[in-house]
């Protein structure tokens, strides 16, 4: 019950597709159940610093098993999960990280996406999520 | 005035029992006097990235002989230990986690619980406190 | 396929039944399938500076699916693998380290011991894993 | 002069294309001039460790612009670079990283293979590259 690269590249590709229909340049990066990467492309001319964060979008959706933009709620000033970012190596807490699952609903791993505004980078990591 | 192997089992068994009855999954850490890891279990199914929330926890409690919750009102924007988290290899300061004592009072340790509502966390901590 | 908690237990407790026969002291972590901490524990005035070295004995076993020992091997000078240790955010590379399998031998995880020589190390990480 | 994302993905596709005729199971990085990830592919059942290696592998290749294994000569003890691998974050220096170069020989990239014996990372990487 772990994804496979060919799921991760029909996550990949999909989340592309859907990036460019944006008119966005994403970073797309799939981890596996465990956390640990399986595939990432960068779209050229995409921002070099969201290599990491679609990374780590990624691992936060699977460390928490939630979608990243609901952490980010919680760890606000004044919240209940305020500064959890400086855990396991940082996480990134606003939206772009969803959870893949398989058809029966099985968590198989995660992809996390960044490049562009956060409804953006949702929006291709969902379509991403989609494809399986 | 350390805590001991066996006593951290106890604590760590008497949370597992009482993470068990509020229906949660639970990391649960225990770290000695010197904020060094003692014990650790990772309940089936809890958030892969709440382990090391769990042992920071424990090691920000015993930082500070405080619990971590106390550390959370301080550390936020405007007041006096704003951004503390940025230290020690990365704190965690929100509930979760509690100062271990001996029957005489003494501090041996600290125990610190990741895997639900910080309110669940605190509570499943302290039944871990209580245990000894 | 991932290794729960209560065989993790039963890693552990096999482990320090054959160190306390060795009369050494030592640490124990456990890994599930995903190189992620499942489980620990440092028995009664075991070396400190061992606990990390067990939890990246566990992992460097699970990282490479061999004994840790196999791996030191070929890291040496002149070997094909020399300075291997330096990826993964640290590996150890000399024995103490072996791979957690279930009764029909598929991987479900790894324990790493420290604490002794290394001898004594890997004697008691085949015990825990024998104890699956 | 830099590598487009459709030119690594095409350096994966050889790389990995080579992986299954020699039975191997491989970890495959592409990094571009800056030395910045731009595509990654872990292979089914490859080693969960080998990820990190194979981006170490492409990293060290384009930081030094020569194969890995180059610098692995150099790095031994007693010889003018010892421990190199020290620096940057970690480097690898045993081969299986090889630079990517356009048609007009202008190094655009580098590739970082791990998962096999040094020899076939090697070769696989070799293969990635001879694909541009």
């Amino acid at each position: 019950m772990n994804i496979t690269l060919e799921q991760a590249e029909k996550v990949i590709a999909a989340a592309k597709k859907k990036a460019t229909e944006l008119d966005t340049k994403m970073n797309i990066c799939v981890v596996d159940g465990g956390a640990n990467q399986v595939a990432f492309a960068r779209m050229d001319g995409a921002w070099l610093g969201s290599a990491d964060i679609a990374l780590k979008k990624a691992k936060t959706a699977r460390f928490f098993d939630m979608p990243t933009g609901e952490i980010g709620k919680l760890s606000q000033p004044g919240e209940s999960l305020y500064n959890i970012e400086h855990s396991n190596g940082g996480l990134i807490s606003f939206p772009g990280g969803v959870l893949l699952k398989n058809k029966k609903g099985d968590i198989i791993g995660a992809v996390g996406v960044s490049g562009s505004s956060v409804e953006n980078d949702h929006t291709v990591a969902s379509a991403g999520a989609d494809a399986l």
